[in-house]
């Protein structure tokens, strides 16, 4: 497949809805593993389909909604799904954060889109600088691989983290140069690229993989500083999925034991070796001055993508409150004081988001891209108040989340009678209805969509003292300090 | 002074400048006390000249960055001091906050001005709104007051919280009548108004008072649902100005004790008896149905108005950083940790203000609002984190800030020698200049401006619980409800 | 089985180890559900093996550390095991707090005696007091009952929380009377009893039960208002064991995925259906005056048991640490920093249950019970703390605890060879010891033992309002309140 | 005053009661400046004198309740008062804190008098391992001195802060060697020194003053590793005492415009210059190996003292309780709440402060040293806790403590009575004792005493960052790690 037009030819026919979606998915060759075996056909995989379901929302949003999902793109020259939309004004960045919020709303989980949005919107000025100052004609090729894409609407993951072996040294001083993604080989018709990225959201429910370098090269980094774009199906990649908290209830308990039966993210370990990219989607080969620049602008983008964790939080409310209906206690002013802090913290992170999305700056290229520091202030806030909406839809929800028996013992002919009669909560109120709103906060603050709403609010798009790093470089402190100065009559000095 | 026309005469002459509006003040016949003692001339008294020194920042703002502190207003035609101006877009509120941020970073105090912006802004769609329901011609009054108000560049107050008596009564079943401001009479010239107002910020540097009802009325209520101008100098009134921590620091220390010898804020009480309001400036009588919607309102805007406290948060990480720079201890992991949370915590409030402005609301008149819900979630972040930032600021300055010697020490032939040896920080700094940034860290986290900074970020605009209800009000538990349901396949029922 | 002696005639043999315990469980006749199937020998049910495993620690710990986890029991005349010890002086509970954490150390989960300990604890007193005021022999039962336990060394599990139903309704409102657990016959050998307890910590791996009240009682609750002991295979009693996050990741994952292989806690839903407790193992019938002093002073003891959960603070903090070791990064600031953070908070708990203890009060039987204050203000911690250490664990353990590939993938030979070459951390750190320290994390704080490190912290023993309602009870604020007024010099008036 | 006997003549009729104590202050020769002024007579002073009145409360105490305020010591074969017996079991330390808590609430605001009792408890056990090591008799001369202090009932106030300079240098790489307290010439006597110690808690309020090293020494700074005793009207010894909140509102303002017009803290900076301490009063001298000891043994103690805040949080619980009274709100949930709130985290704090003395140590000379991780717990929660309990007392109170007029506007004829209607709350409740309590709270919060209640809490006996150290030493990471990997399953291996 070294033509690139041979590598669009199965994408000539756009995916249109979610059943499309599913659709495209089916029939590839790809090398799946998860839990220690061979996935032939993911689809129809009990434990990865809620992931592909989460992504087939990106598609039904677009059907149903379309002023929030899709956008017009002057790239494609028509309206695009805005997961595929580079912002060129502040007010795209608002509606992405709108429609991620909606999606955390309707799926409860990670939607697994976002991170390829980010990658393609980072490309977009990073090519077009790269272009500018050294004549390369990567924003070319981009522009027109973004085209394709948006045009055959296809799923784009993206793949930043390296796994960084001693993480004191550059890639070309590790004992295994592949512990970062490099170029193996270089022909005319394009690269070869061996190596590794880990905790990839939604890799197999993907189309297309962009990869970027993970951090800050030096010029020894040369062969480590590269950008392209694959298929999925290319020859030489392997995918482990990685296991999940409670991943297994759908199978081993049944729709009501998952919680959400429907919806999970999902995120796996994507081993490249000798896997060729042809020049055509090579954005990036070499220029290691601009990595430390992909990383900053694509976690700027990415840090405020986390907005969506705010749909998660009015599912897990929502879920509180219903839960304290169902015990009679909804009146109780320590439940309705609990439910207004849970809101607080949640709109405080949307606050954070938006204002990051209203205020951002324009590139050399025409995008835009977040105000940097209320982005990492944003995601910052991000790695504490899910912890703590949690416990608190703990608190309200009650200990039965943890000791509930199972949906299989409720459908026992012994015991089943047992639980429905001494589960009974509030007058009118389904046994079965009290036990699924309960497997449902259970799924997200301690079962499987709690890796997304808790763990990867922590680390993804970057850990805590990443962000801390980042909002020290832009706090300004010199300028804050001639304002202390000024007031308290400390003449300014040199030094 | 029957005649609206001659309560204008004197302010023909437009305030341009600081200067101006200083000497806007003098020579006033107002009934003032502070200490037990009548202030015959405000601008000269060393406590209260600060907090002039403040609100003439106001206008000096506008004399250097027009862009940022004027704005062009419909109503007058012409460019107007921002303060004056009614937000007729959301960018109008955008600018209003970064300019509030501004003047906290030039005054690290409370400058007094924006109660009455946000009266104004109150008052606009009010009035408005309850001409078009029953026919009254307020909104036309109002307009001629603001433009008159906005060509004189005056400086108007607002006047919203009753004393209150017993909270668990409305106005007309108080023991004392007089507990809320009302009409004592009405004659065809106009109404007379007796009463009071507590914590008027900036009350004594103001040239006049809009007064608002400060809560939900009843229909019994109608005396007291009244909103209307008065001069600050209109015979009736009398003005206690409240003590603030370290009040007399400047009096009995001098500069460097007072910590901010330039800048304070002031609230005062403000008592009415019988004060005559001509027809033409007033803009409701006894139309109690309003009297809730206009708390709301002007409540919303000003919870985002505190966005001005970030300014102060900014001049504070400026004092803390130049200790820790006196104290050589700048590169101290946990010195630079503490300045980043600093960071962090002000940011997030700057976020949530600056979101609800971008993504405010038109009303009938054509005014905007900030965004409910974001506001309220903003001063909420208010009434929490500059706590916290001055304790961390309080952390990386050391106990010198409440044990260290008075200038008049410093000053005294015996121990002065003995403080400049022994108060000797790192090499090349000045004591003095070391101890006048700790006397500033005191003055706002202990001092004259932790009035503003800390406690009226508590109180002002409404105390804490008074957010938690508008925020259960706007939280829509319902429709998260429903969410949480259709993911736990919980089917929904009437009830 | 109406005789007493032929009830204990199995109890013959003193349980004295580990193993012996274990083999005490084996050819029990319970009627045992997990999952919707029966459980014919728990003890050879992998996933409730590893419960049983932790509570046999209970026996080991005696044999190991004598000092530590036995007492001399005037009672016995012998030592017994301390979890069958009344405290009868500060030092027995200060003891037993520092059993707790130990065996909290060496489980890493719930180990399920306590609740056992803490019930006998309040029968000593209770069944006191009750025959002190009405001339019952409860007491003298009860110690008779209490000797038999001791010698025969056996495992109580105490059973409190009952349905509820209709939260709003005392027992004798409910429209189904079972919803409390009461007496439905009584006959000259003694009584029968229906209804269930909910949530009940370790009773599969129990040897007796006794039932207590779970709250207030009215007079005409008298039915409900029942105190005796059982057999846990009485006939009548029906077991419905929970599921817990991740209970099957043993069976479908192995040994490294369960994280913590040989430990976890248990909790069920027994159903007593019409069951026999002889006369000489009621210890109360109908006495509805004492049901709230049996749930204050079980509260009180049972709220400082989980000091326990300072054992497991102690190993996740240690898990951290490796996995910053495993990382190469121990010696990063932020991560020391948290790590102290973790300490910190840990040992906060600690004191608060130390405290309580060595300031436990003596009762009129003798038996000592912790300081009602401070115990509340321990469990109130304890609902707060371990989900802040869970996520600073998770913080510095990295997003690999929720991304991380299976066992089964590392033993596959296609994938585990890239597993191992791209999981590699810091040199000489085998890769399989990095995966389990991190799936010890992921245990502990979103895994099996999360649902007893964090919901139980929050539920367990009184949900956080419950310990507010009993701080407000104790705060003595009028105390405090004449204390205030005192130094303001205000008068003390009558009201 | 080469003579000790003569040093001590002045003190032969012992100090019994509080006015003895006040009698025993005045006509004292020292060189005493407050606010550039020499203060002839500290007992007359008004700013001064609320802080001795606080000491005194240490002598009023004893005579009132002797089994909380005094101890039998086998020094002085008698009952000496508490602030002056070295602890030699745990039930010393805990009556100590009982008593630290009862002082406390007695004066809102720190007594002084514990740096002493933790200094000679530090020199006791400190004087005798240095001579079981080397052979000095500096034991004996301390069980001399400190008879004779006992049989006085003399105040010994503890020195240690040195005002350090450049904080990267040891002391004799400082430019200006008295930057660190030191020998500056020895001869047949005794020793003479100079330098400063800073933040000197009570420092005019004591007879003796007890000066130790401020820190770890090395063997060069073996001038600045002298620990001895001096009157506090040695010649050489000058004091300037340091401004405080509000210290002059007694003066200015009245008793009430005070808050707490009676108590108040004190803290003064000290300089020594050449003076003279006989051999007799010298306890340690270049040994500097035990320099890092002595500091940590006393921080070890002075840490747990800090359990007096929480006399002071009753107080401010009470405050608050009582302004709620005074606005008629008690009952609103919230407000209960937030008294909930208040007392678990001063509980909090008092529980880590008793466990530790609890579990204190017994150390070679006998004396008992609270648990040092415990103690380093409990002051970090004290850098943290009071804020929160301060934030939450201003909440309830309301922004009146911060704008009310001053008392001399109550008194006076015009705006007095306007005060009188207009600050009316609840009925029944006089004006001014609702005036009285808000201000109390303001002198807690933001006044006066906040000096103490807050910035003292976070920079006494070491700042957040010195606990932080210290509970990384104690925090065995080591055994927390094979904890850790035993559960995991990992093996230990060197390294």
């Amino acid at each position: 497949m070294r033509d690139t037009e041979e590598l669009w030819r199965d994408f000539a026919r756009s995916i249109r809805t979610a059943e499309d979606y599913i659709a495209s998915l089916r029939g590839r060759r790809m090398n799946i593993f998860f839990m220690g075996e061979h996935v032939s056909e993911p689809v129809d995989h009990p434990v990865i389909r809620p992931s592909i379901n989460a992504m087939a929302e990106t598609y039904r949003l677009a059907s149903e909604r379309p002023q929030l999902a899709t956008a017009h793109s002057d790239i494609a020259g028509s309206a695009v799904n805005r997961f595929l939309h580079v912002p060129i004004k502040p007010g795209d960045l608002v509606g992405k954060h709108e429609m991620q919020r909606e999606l955390g709303r309707r799926t409860g989980t990670c939607f697994q889109r976002c991170v390829g949005l980010d990658a393609i919107s980072t490309c977009h000025s990073i090519t077009f600088d790269i272009d500018a100052s050294t004549g390369t004609d990567y924003h070319h090729r981009f522009l027109t691989f973004l085209r394709r894409a948006q045009t055959a609407n296809v799923v784009i993951g993206g793949a930043m983290t390296d796994p960084k072996g001693d993480r004191s040294k550059p890639p070309h001083q590790q004992s295994d140069p592949d512990l970062f993604l490099r170029v193996v080989r270089r022909d005319e018709d394009g690269i070869y690229v061996s190596g590794a990225k880990m905790h990839q959201t939604g890799a197999v429910n993907s189309h297309w993989l962009i990869f970027m370098p993970t951090m800050r090269m030096t010029e020894a980094d040369r062969d480590w500083s590269v950008v392209g774009a694959v298929r999925v199906d290319a020859p030489g990649l392997t995918y482990i999925v990685g296991r999940q908290t409670n991943d297994t209830r759908i199978v081993d308990g049944g729709r009501m034991d998952a919680g959400n039966a429907q919806f999970a993210g999902q995120e796996a370990l994507i081993v490249f070796d000798n896997v060729f990219v042809p020049r055509e989607h090579v954005f990036m080969d070499g220029e290691w001055q601009y990595a430390s620049t992909i990383v900053e602008r694509f976690t700027t983008y990415h840090r405020s993508s986390y907005v969506c964790k705010t749909g998660l939080g009015d599912v897990l409310i929502g879920a509180a409150a219903t839960a304290a209906d169902h015990n009679g206690v909804s009146n109780a002013s320590h439940i309705r004081d609990k439910l207004v802090e849970m809101t607080h913290l949640n709109e405080t992170i949307y606050s954070s988001c938006m204002a990051g999305a209203h205020q951002a700056k324009p590139m050399a290229s025409g995008a835009y891209v977040n105000d940097e520091m209320l982005s990492n202030v944003a995601k910052h806030n991000v790695t504490r108040f899910p912890y703590e909406i949690a416990r608190l839809a703990q608190d309200i929800a009650g200990g039965l989340i943890v000791t509930m028996p199972s949906e299989k013992d409720l459908q026992n002919n012994e015991v089943g009678p047992l639980i429905r009669k001494f589960l009974q909560g509030r007058d009118g109120i389904e046994v079965i209805d009290r036990m699924r709103i309960l497997r449902l906060i259970e799924n997200m603050t301690i079962g499987r969509n709690a890796v997304g709403y808790l763990t990867e609010s922590l680390h993804g798009a970057g850990s805590p003292q990443a962000q801390r790093v980042q909002i020290a470089r832009a706090m300004k402190v010199e300028e804050k300090k001639s304002l202390a100065k000024k007031l308290a009559g400390v003449s300014e000095r040199p030094g």
